[in-house]
């Protein structure tokens, strides 16, 4: 995120050709796959889990709200709610997984479909938390609803404020949730104050019965200045 | 862990052959194979995560400190930490994984192993968080920091306060952790009230030069009336 602020600060993806002697050109190889959108329909859905997102649908096509595609990796992932898109800067090569879709195997892990209404800062995500979340026996890791609050806030920060990052976060677990289940997770932008936005959220079983955790958020649009300094350091 | 408590109170584990007319035995299959001990260097371990698991381990000579083993499935977790160790009532049936353990690939997801100080009631937990706990492109997901956070306190907590479930997180994100960093977690028990465990937690880079997040958890024991009546509805 830092690098990648810089990188566009610096115009580093100008979409400029290189300037050289004209060359010719090697055989064109063919186009990279698209990447596949994870937040549809699979063989892990429970009935329950496909019921619920119908209805999402169905709300989104009266056209306030909106579905988030969701992928596999980071950038492709803010690149889609309108986040960065360039390469990062200091970025590993090889191999990287956004953490919730890092598991392997339909229904295993997250399963999560996130609606986004822009003009009321709200983001709906639909989740079915697998089997490989376990905490206690049969039921959710915590570390896993916080990571379900923090993709949600963060997602919903990103698309009111621009880039961001987790300040703080603080989460009542209110009742435990079994694997399997399905839930409703709804975040908020509360408020907005310079480079910062506070933000809510609500964990509750899609049906609305059960309140399984609450949370607050602060988010961050990372100080340029220092952001420029940390840059420097670690250039030299 | 509800019905884990329920039924250990109900004495479900009895261990007392079922009764009944005498009938050939089948033949013995393989005993199962004991689980395996993750918290052991892998070939996704970087020099400096293994420099300082050795020097813990070290320290872990001395008596004081002792060194958990780490398993992929909850109950095994539990058992390792002096915790519940029955196969707990409601658990799905088939397979499913310790969170923090789920990832496959050594390196890939959290690589960690933790060390106990029963008498100062503090644990140690050093973490080497892998290319798929991504959340800004080259940085470690703060859900990813939330659950290493959950894990250390919640075993820091059940080994000084017997079985207990997160109710509180409260997390200050205060500096980006990049993939592939050695980081030391430090969780201890600051006091016990009743069924109430209160934790704080700091998150350093091994060599103590950063402090990427510091935290304060709540963990309760859960109430055994609500216990029996929760078990109750369930039952009807």
């Amino acid at each position: 995120m830092w690098q990648t602020l810089l990188a566009l600060r610096r115009g580093v993806s100008t979409g400029r050709p290189p300037r050289g002697p004209a060359r010719p050109l090697p055989p064109s190889p063919a186009p990279p796959e698209p990447p596949r959108d994870l937040a549809v329909p699979n063989g892990g859905w429970s009935a329950a889990m496909r019921r619920h997102y119908r209805r999402l649908l169905a709300m989104a096509a009266g056209g306030a709200w909106a579905r988030l595609p969701s992928y596999r990796r980071a950038r492709q992932h803010g690149a889609a709610v309108g986040g960065v898109t360039p390469p990062a800067q200091g970025t590993p090569p090889g191999d990287t997984r956004l953490f919730p879709r890092a598991i392997e195997g339909d229904g295993n892990g997250f399963e999560y479909a996130m609606f986004l209404n822009a003009a009321e800062r709200r983001l709906l995500c639909l989740v079915q938390p697998g089997p490989y979340l376990e905490g206690h026996p049969g039921l959710t890791h915590g570390g896993a609803i916080a990571t379900i609050i923090d993709s949600a806030l963060g997602t919903c920060a990103l698309a009111v404020a621009g880039p961001v990052v987790t300040a703080n976060l603080s989460i009542d677990y209110l009742a435990p949730v079994p694997l399997g289940a399905v839930l409703l997770v709804e975040g908020r932008a509360e408020r907005l104050e310079g480079r910062k936005a506070f933000l809510s959220c609500q964990v509750r079983d899609a049906d609305g019965d059960t309140l399984h955790a609450r949370a607050t958020g602060l988010f961050i649009q990372p100080d340029p200045i220092k952001l420029r300094a940390q840059d420097g350091d670690r250039r030299q």
